[in-house]
């Protein structure tokens, strides 16, 4: 289908790549580089007059970088008059920023959400939002894709016996829910809470896991203090081993030291966002989801359901 | 007044001080961070119910951080219920990217624009952008201030004598004509022109310049390519001695390397852009425009002209 074109900027190369492979198209032609002063200069390299244009980018880190790339992107497939601009953005960085926690913060993924629809974007294509509320900061469709199956497959594959899958917070127990359901497991929960301010907090765990495999899963790894002070919680409380799943592992400052560090057998995460080298360790087993944007981005092609892939 | 609250972000708090010590008012407490994986973490740390902010950040760079923080910051400001937001941006980045110079570019300092509108800001007040229709770009007020004022001042105080103003090409003369008229001075032009395809430029001077003292001016100075290739052909062409100056101070690669060998006595510029140690060198003066943006900012929140700044 020629009206299909696929582009991508610099945030996961290899994922876009995995991805027009996997539909079987071209990668569209641009360039995207760097004025002497830092500024993005991008160009365009061939006609998408009346396209559908898919333009794959995380906005992880280097966020901003990564943000203003793609809203400049899309200001140059809209004035080179695409007929769709599709964003495809397998990590929404800033998701975290999504209330005001505080008095007079801002709400930043609620602005990069009017930003994209400003810059010209009329889809976004996304996986695992921190909160699925951010679908509703935004004015055109938002398809989102979930993880949850493909770690599940993962660990499936590895017939782990007596499996029991934890969630590291409250927040994260529907999240839970949905891979026990389909490793057909039981859940725990770490409770943590805090007897008294200024009195350090109680790790609890709510449900068995004594002599089980546990399974801790969450949405985003950032510093990992909160994964690995559940794994080491989970052992001294008699797990037998434990292993941990992300979708999107950011690894800011010390998560390297403290995964390595820590009683986590192996933690599994997707390709949502790079894993730059330094961050290659034996623990981490990146899995893909290269066919799976491709699969969603086709159906949304095809103008099919999205949601079906999780059936 | 206390509805007038002055707050700044990090390109340029050295200039940011200079105005609120101007004008006569406390900065406005706000913390502007990084989480650990470097996305902005702003809040605004005293009540703006109600008040007129001006916000004082230049989009130098790196500019897309300096954005980024604008705008997170603005939304921030928007959402504390400032009464107006009111952007203070002595340099506006992406200022050269204002027309589709190829096919499939994009035009990213309407983009910007857009932007800025879309995070919440109610006007702008600048300092010579690089095309005055970049204005027309926004659809809320837009001041812009003169840089020429200030460097001519300064040259008017050397005293300098047989002066000529000169203009390194020909979309700059507007401008060294204006610095002329204050200086009482001729101009002449750079006419640089390029006999066939493939043959070098040729570098012909059109004015009278033999014995005199030349100034070139121009809006900014980036790689120095032009104005340091400008000055030598001045130089042989049989002028006195050249001093350059400009209102933007960009200075990114080659720039100081090139300076420091050329034929430029002094190069005179503004601090709308910090000059960071490694460009304070001793040819390079800067002057502040920090009463000049302060007594704009009394102006605009009296209602009163800012155009007469200039009579
Ligand atoms: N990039 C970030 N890194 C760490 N914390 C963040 C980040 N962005 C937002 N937050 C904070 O994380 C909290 C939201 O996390 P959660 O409760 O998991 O939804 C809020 O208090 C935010 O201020
Ligand atoms: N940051 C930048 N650095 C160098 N050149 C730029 C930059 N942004 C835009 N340009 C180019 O500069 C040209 C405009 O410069 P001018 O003719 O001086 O207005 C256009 O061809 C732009 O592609």
């Amino acid at each position: 289908d020629p009206s299909l074109k696929v582009f991508t900027l610099n945030s996961n190369k290899g994922l876009a790549h995995e991805i027009t492979e996997h539909i079987g198209v071209t990668m569209g032609k641009s360039s995207v580089m760097r004025f002497s002063d830092g500024e993005v200069q991008i160009n365009i390299e061939e006609s998408i007059r009346g396209c559908d244009v898919y333009l794959i980018q995380s906005t992880s880190a280097p966020a901003n970088e990564h943000i203003m790339e793609l809203l400049i992107m899309i200001d140059a497939l809209k004035r080179a008059s695409a007929k769709t601009i599709n964003i495809v953005m397998p990590y929404y960085g800033y998701a975290r920023q999504d209330r005001k926690a505080r008095a007079r913060e801002p709400i930043t993924s609620k602005l990069v959400a009017n930003l994209l629809e400003t810059a010209g974007a009329t889809r976004v294509l996304t996986l695992d939002l921190h909160a699925t509320q951010i679908q509703g900061f935004f004015d055109i469709p938002v398809d989102q894709l979930m993880g949850v199956p493909i770690l599940s497959d993962y660990f499936k594959e590895k017939q782990l016996e007596d499996v029991v899958i934890v969630s590291p917070d409250h927040g994260g127990v529907v999240r839970a829910r949905k891979m026990a359901d389909r490793l057909k497991a039981p859940i725990a929960i770490i409770d943590k809470r805090r007897p008294k301010p200024n009195v350090s907090e109680v790790m609890n765990i709510v449900g068995h896991i004594e002599g089980k495999t546990a399974i801790i899963i969450d949405d985003i790894i950032d510093t990992a203090g909160t994964i690995t002070l559940a794994a080491n919680a989970l052992i001294e409380h008699g797990a037998k081993e434990v292993y941990a799943c992300c979708t999107h592992p950011v690894l800011s400052g010390p998560a390297i030291e403290r995964i390595k560090n820590s009683k986590i057998k192996e933690l599994v995460v997707t390709n949502s966002i790079v894993l730059p080298e330094d961050k290659q360790i034996d623990k981490i087993t990146p899995l893909s989801v290269g066919p799976l944007m491709a699969e969603a981005i086709i159906r949304v092609h095809e103008h099919a359901s999205v949601s079906t892939l999780f059936d």
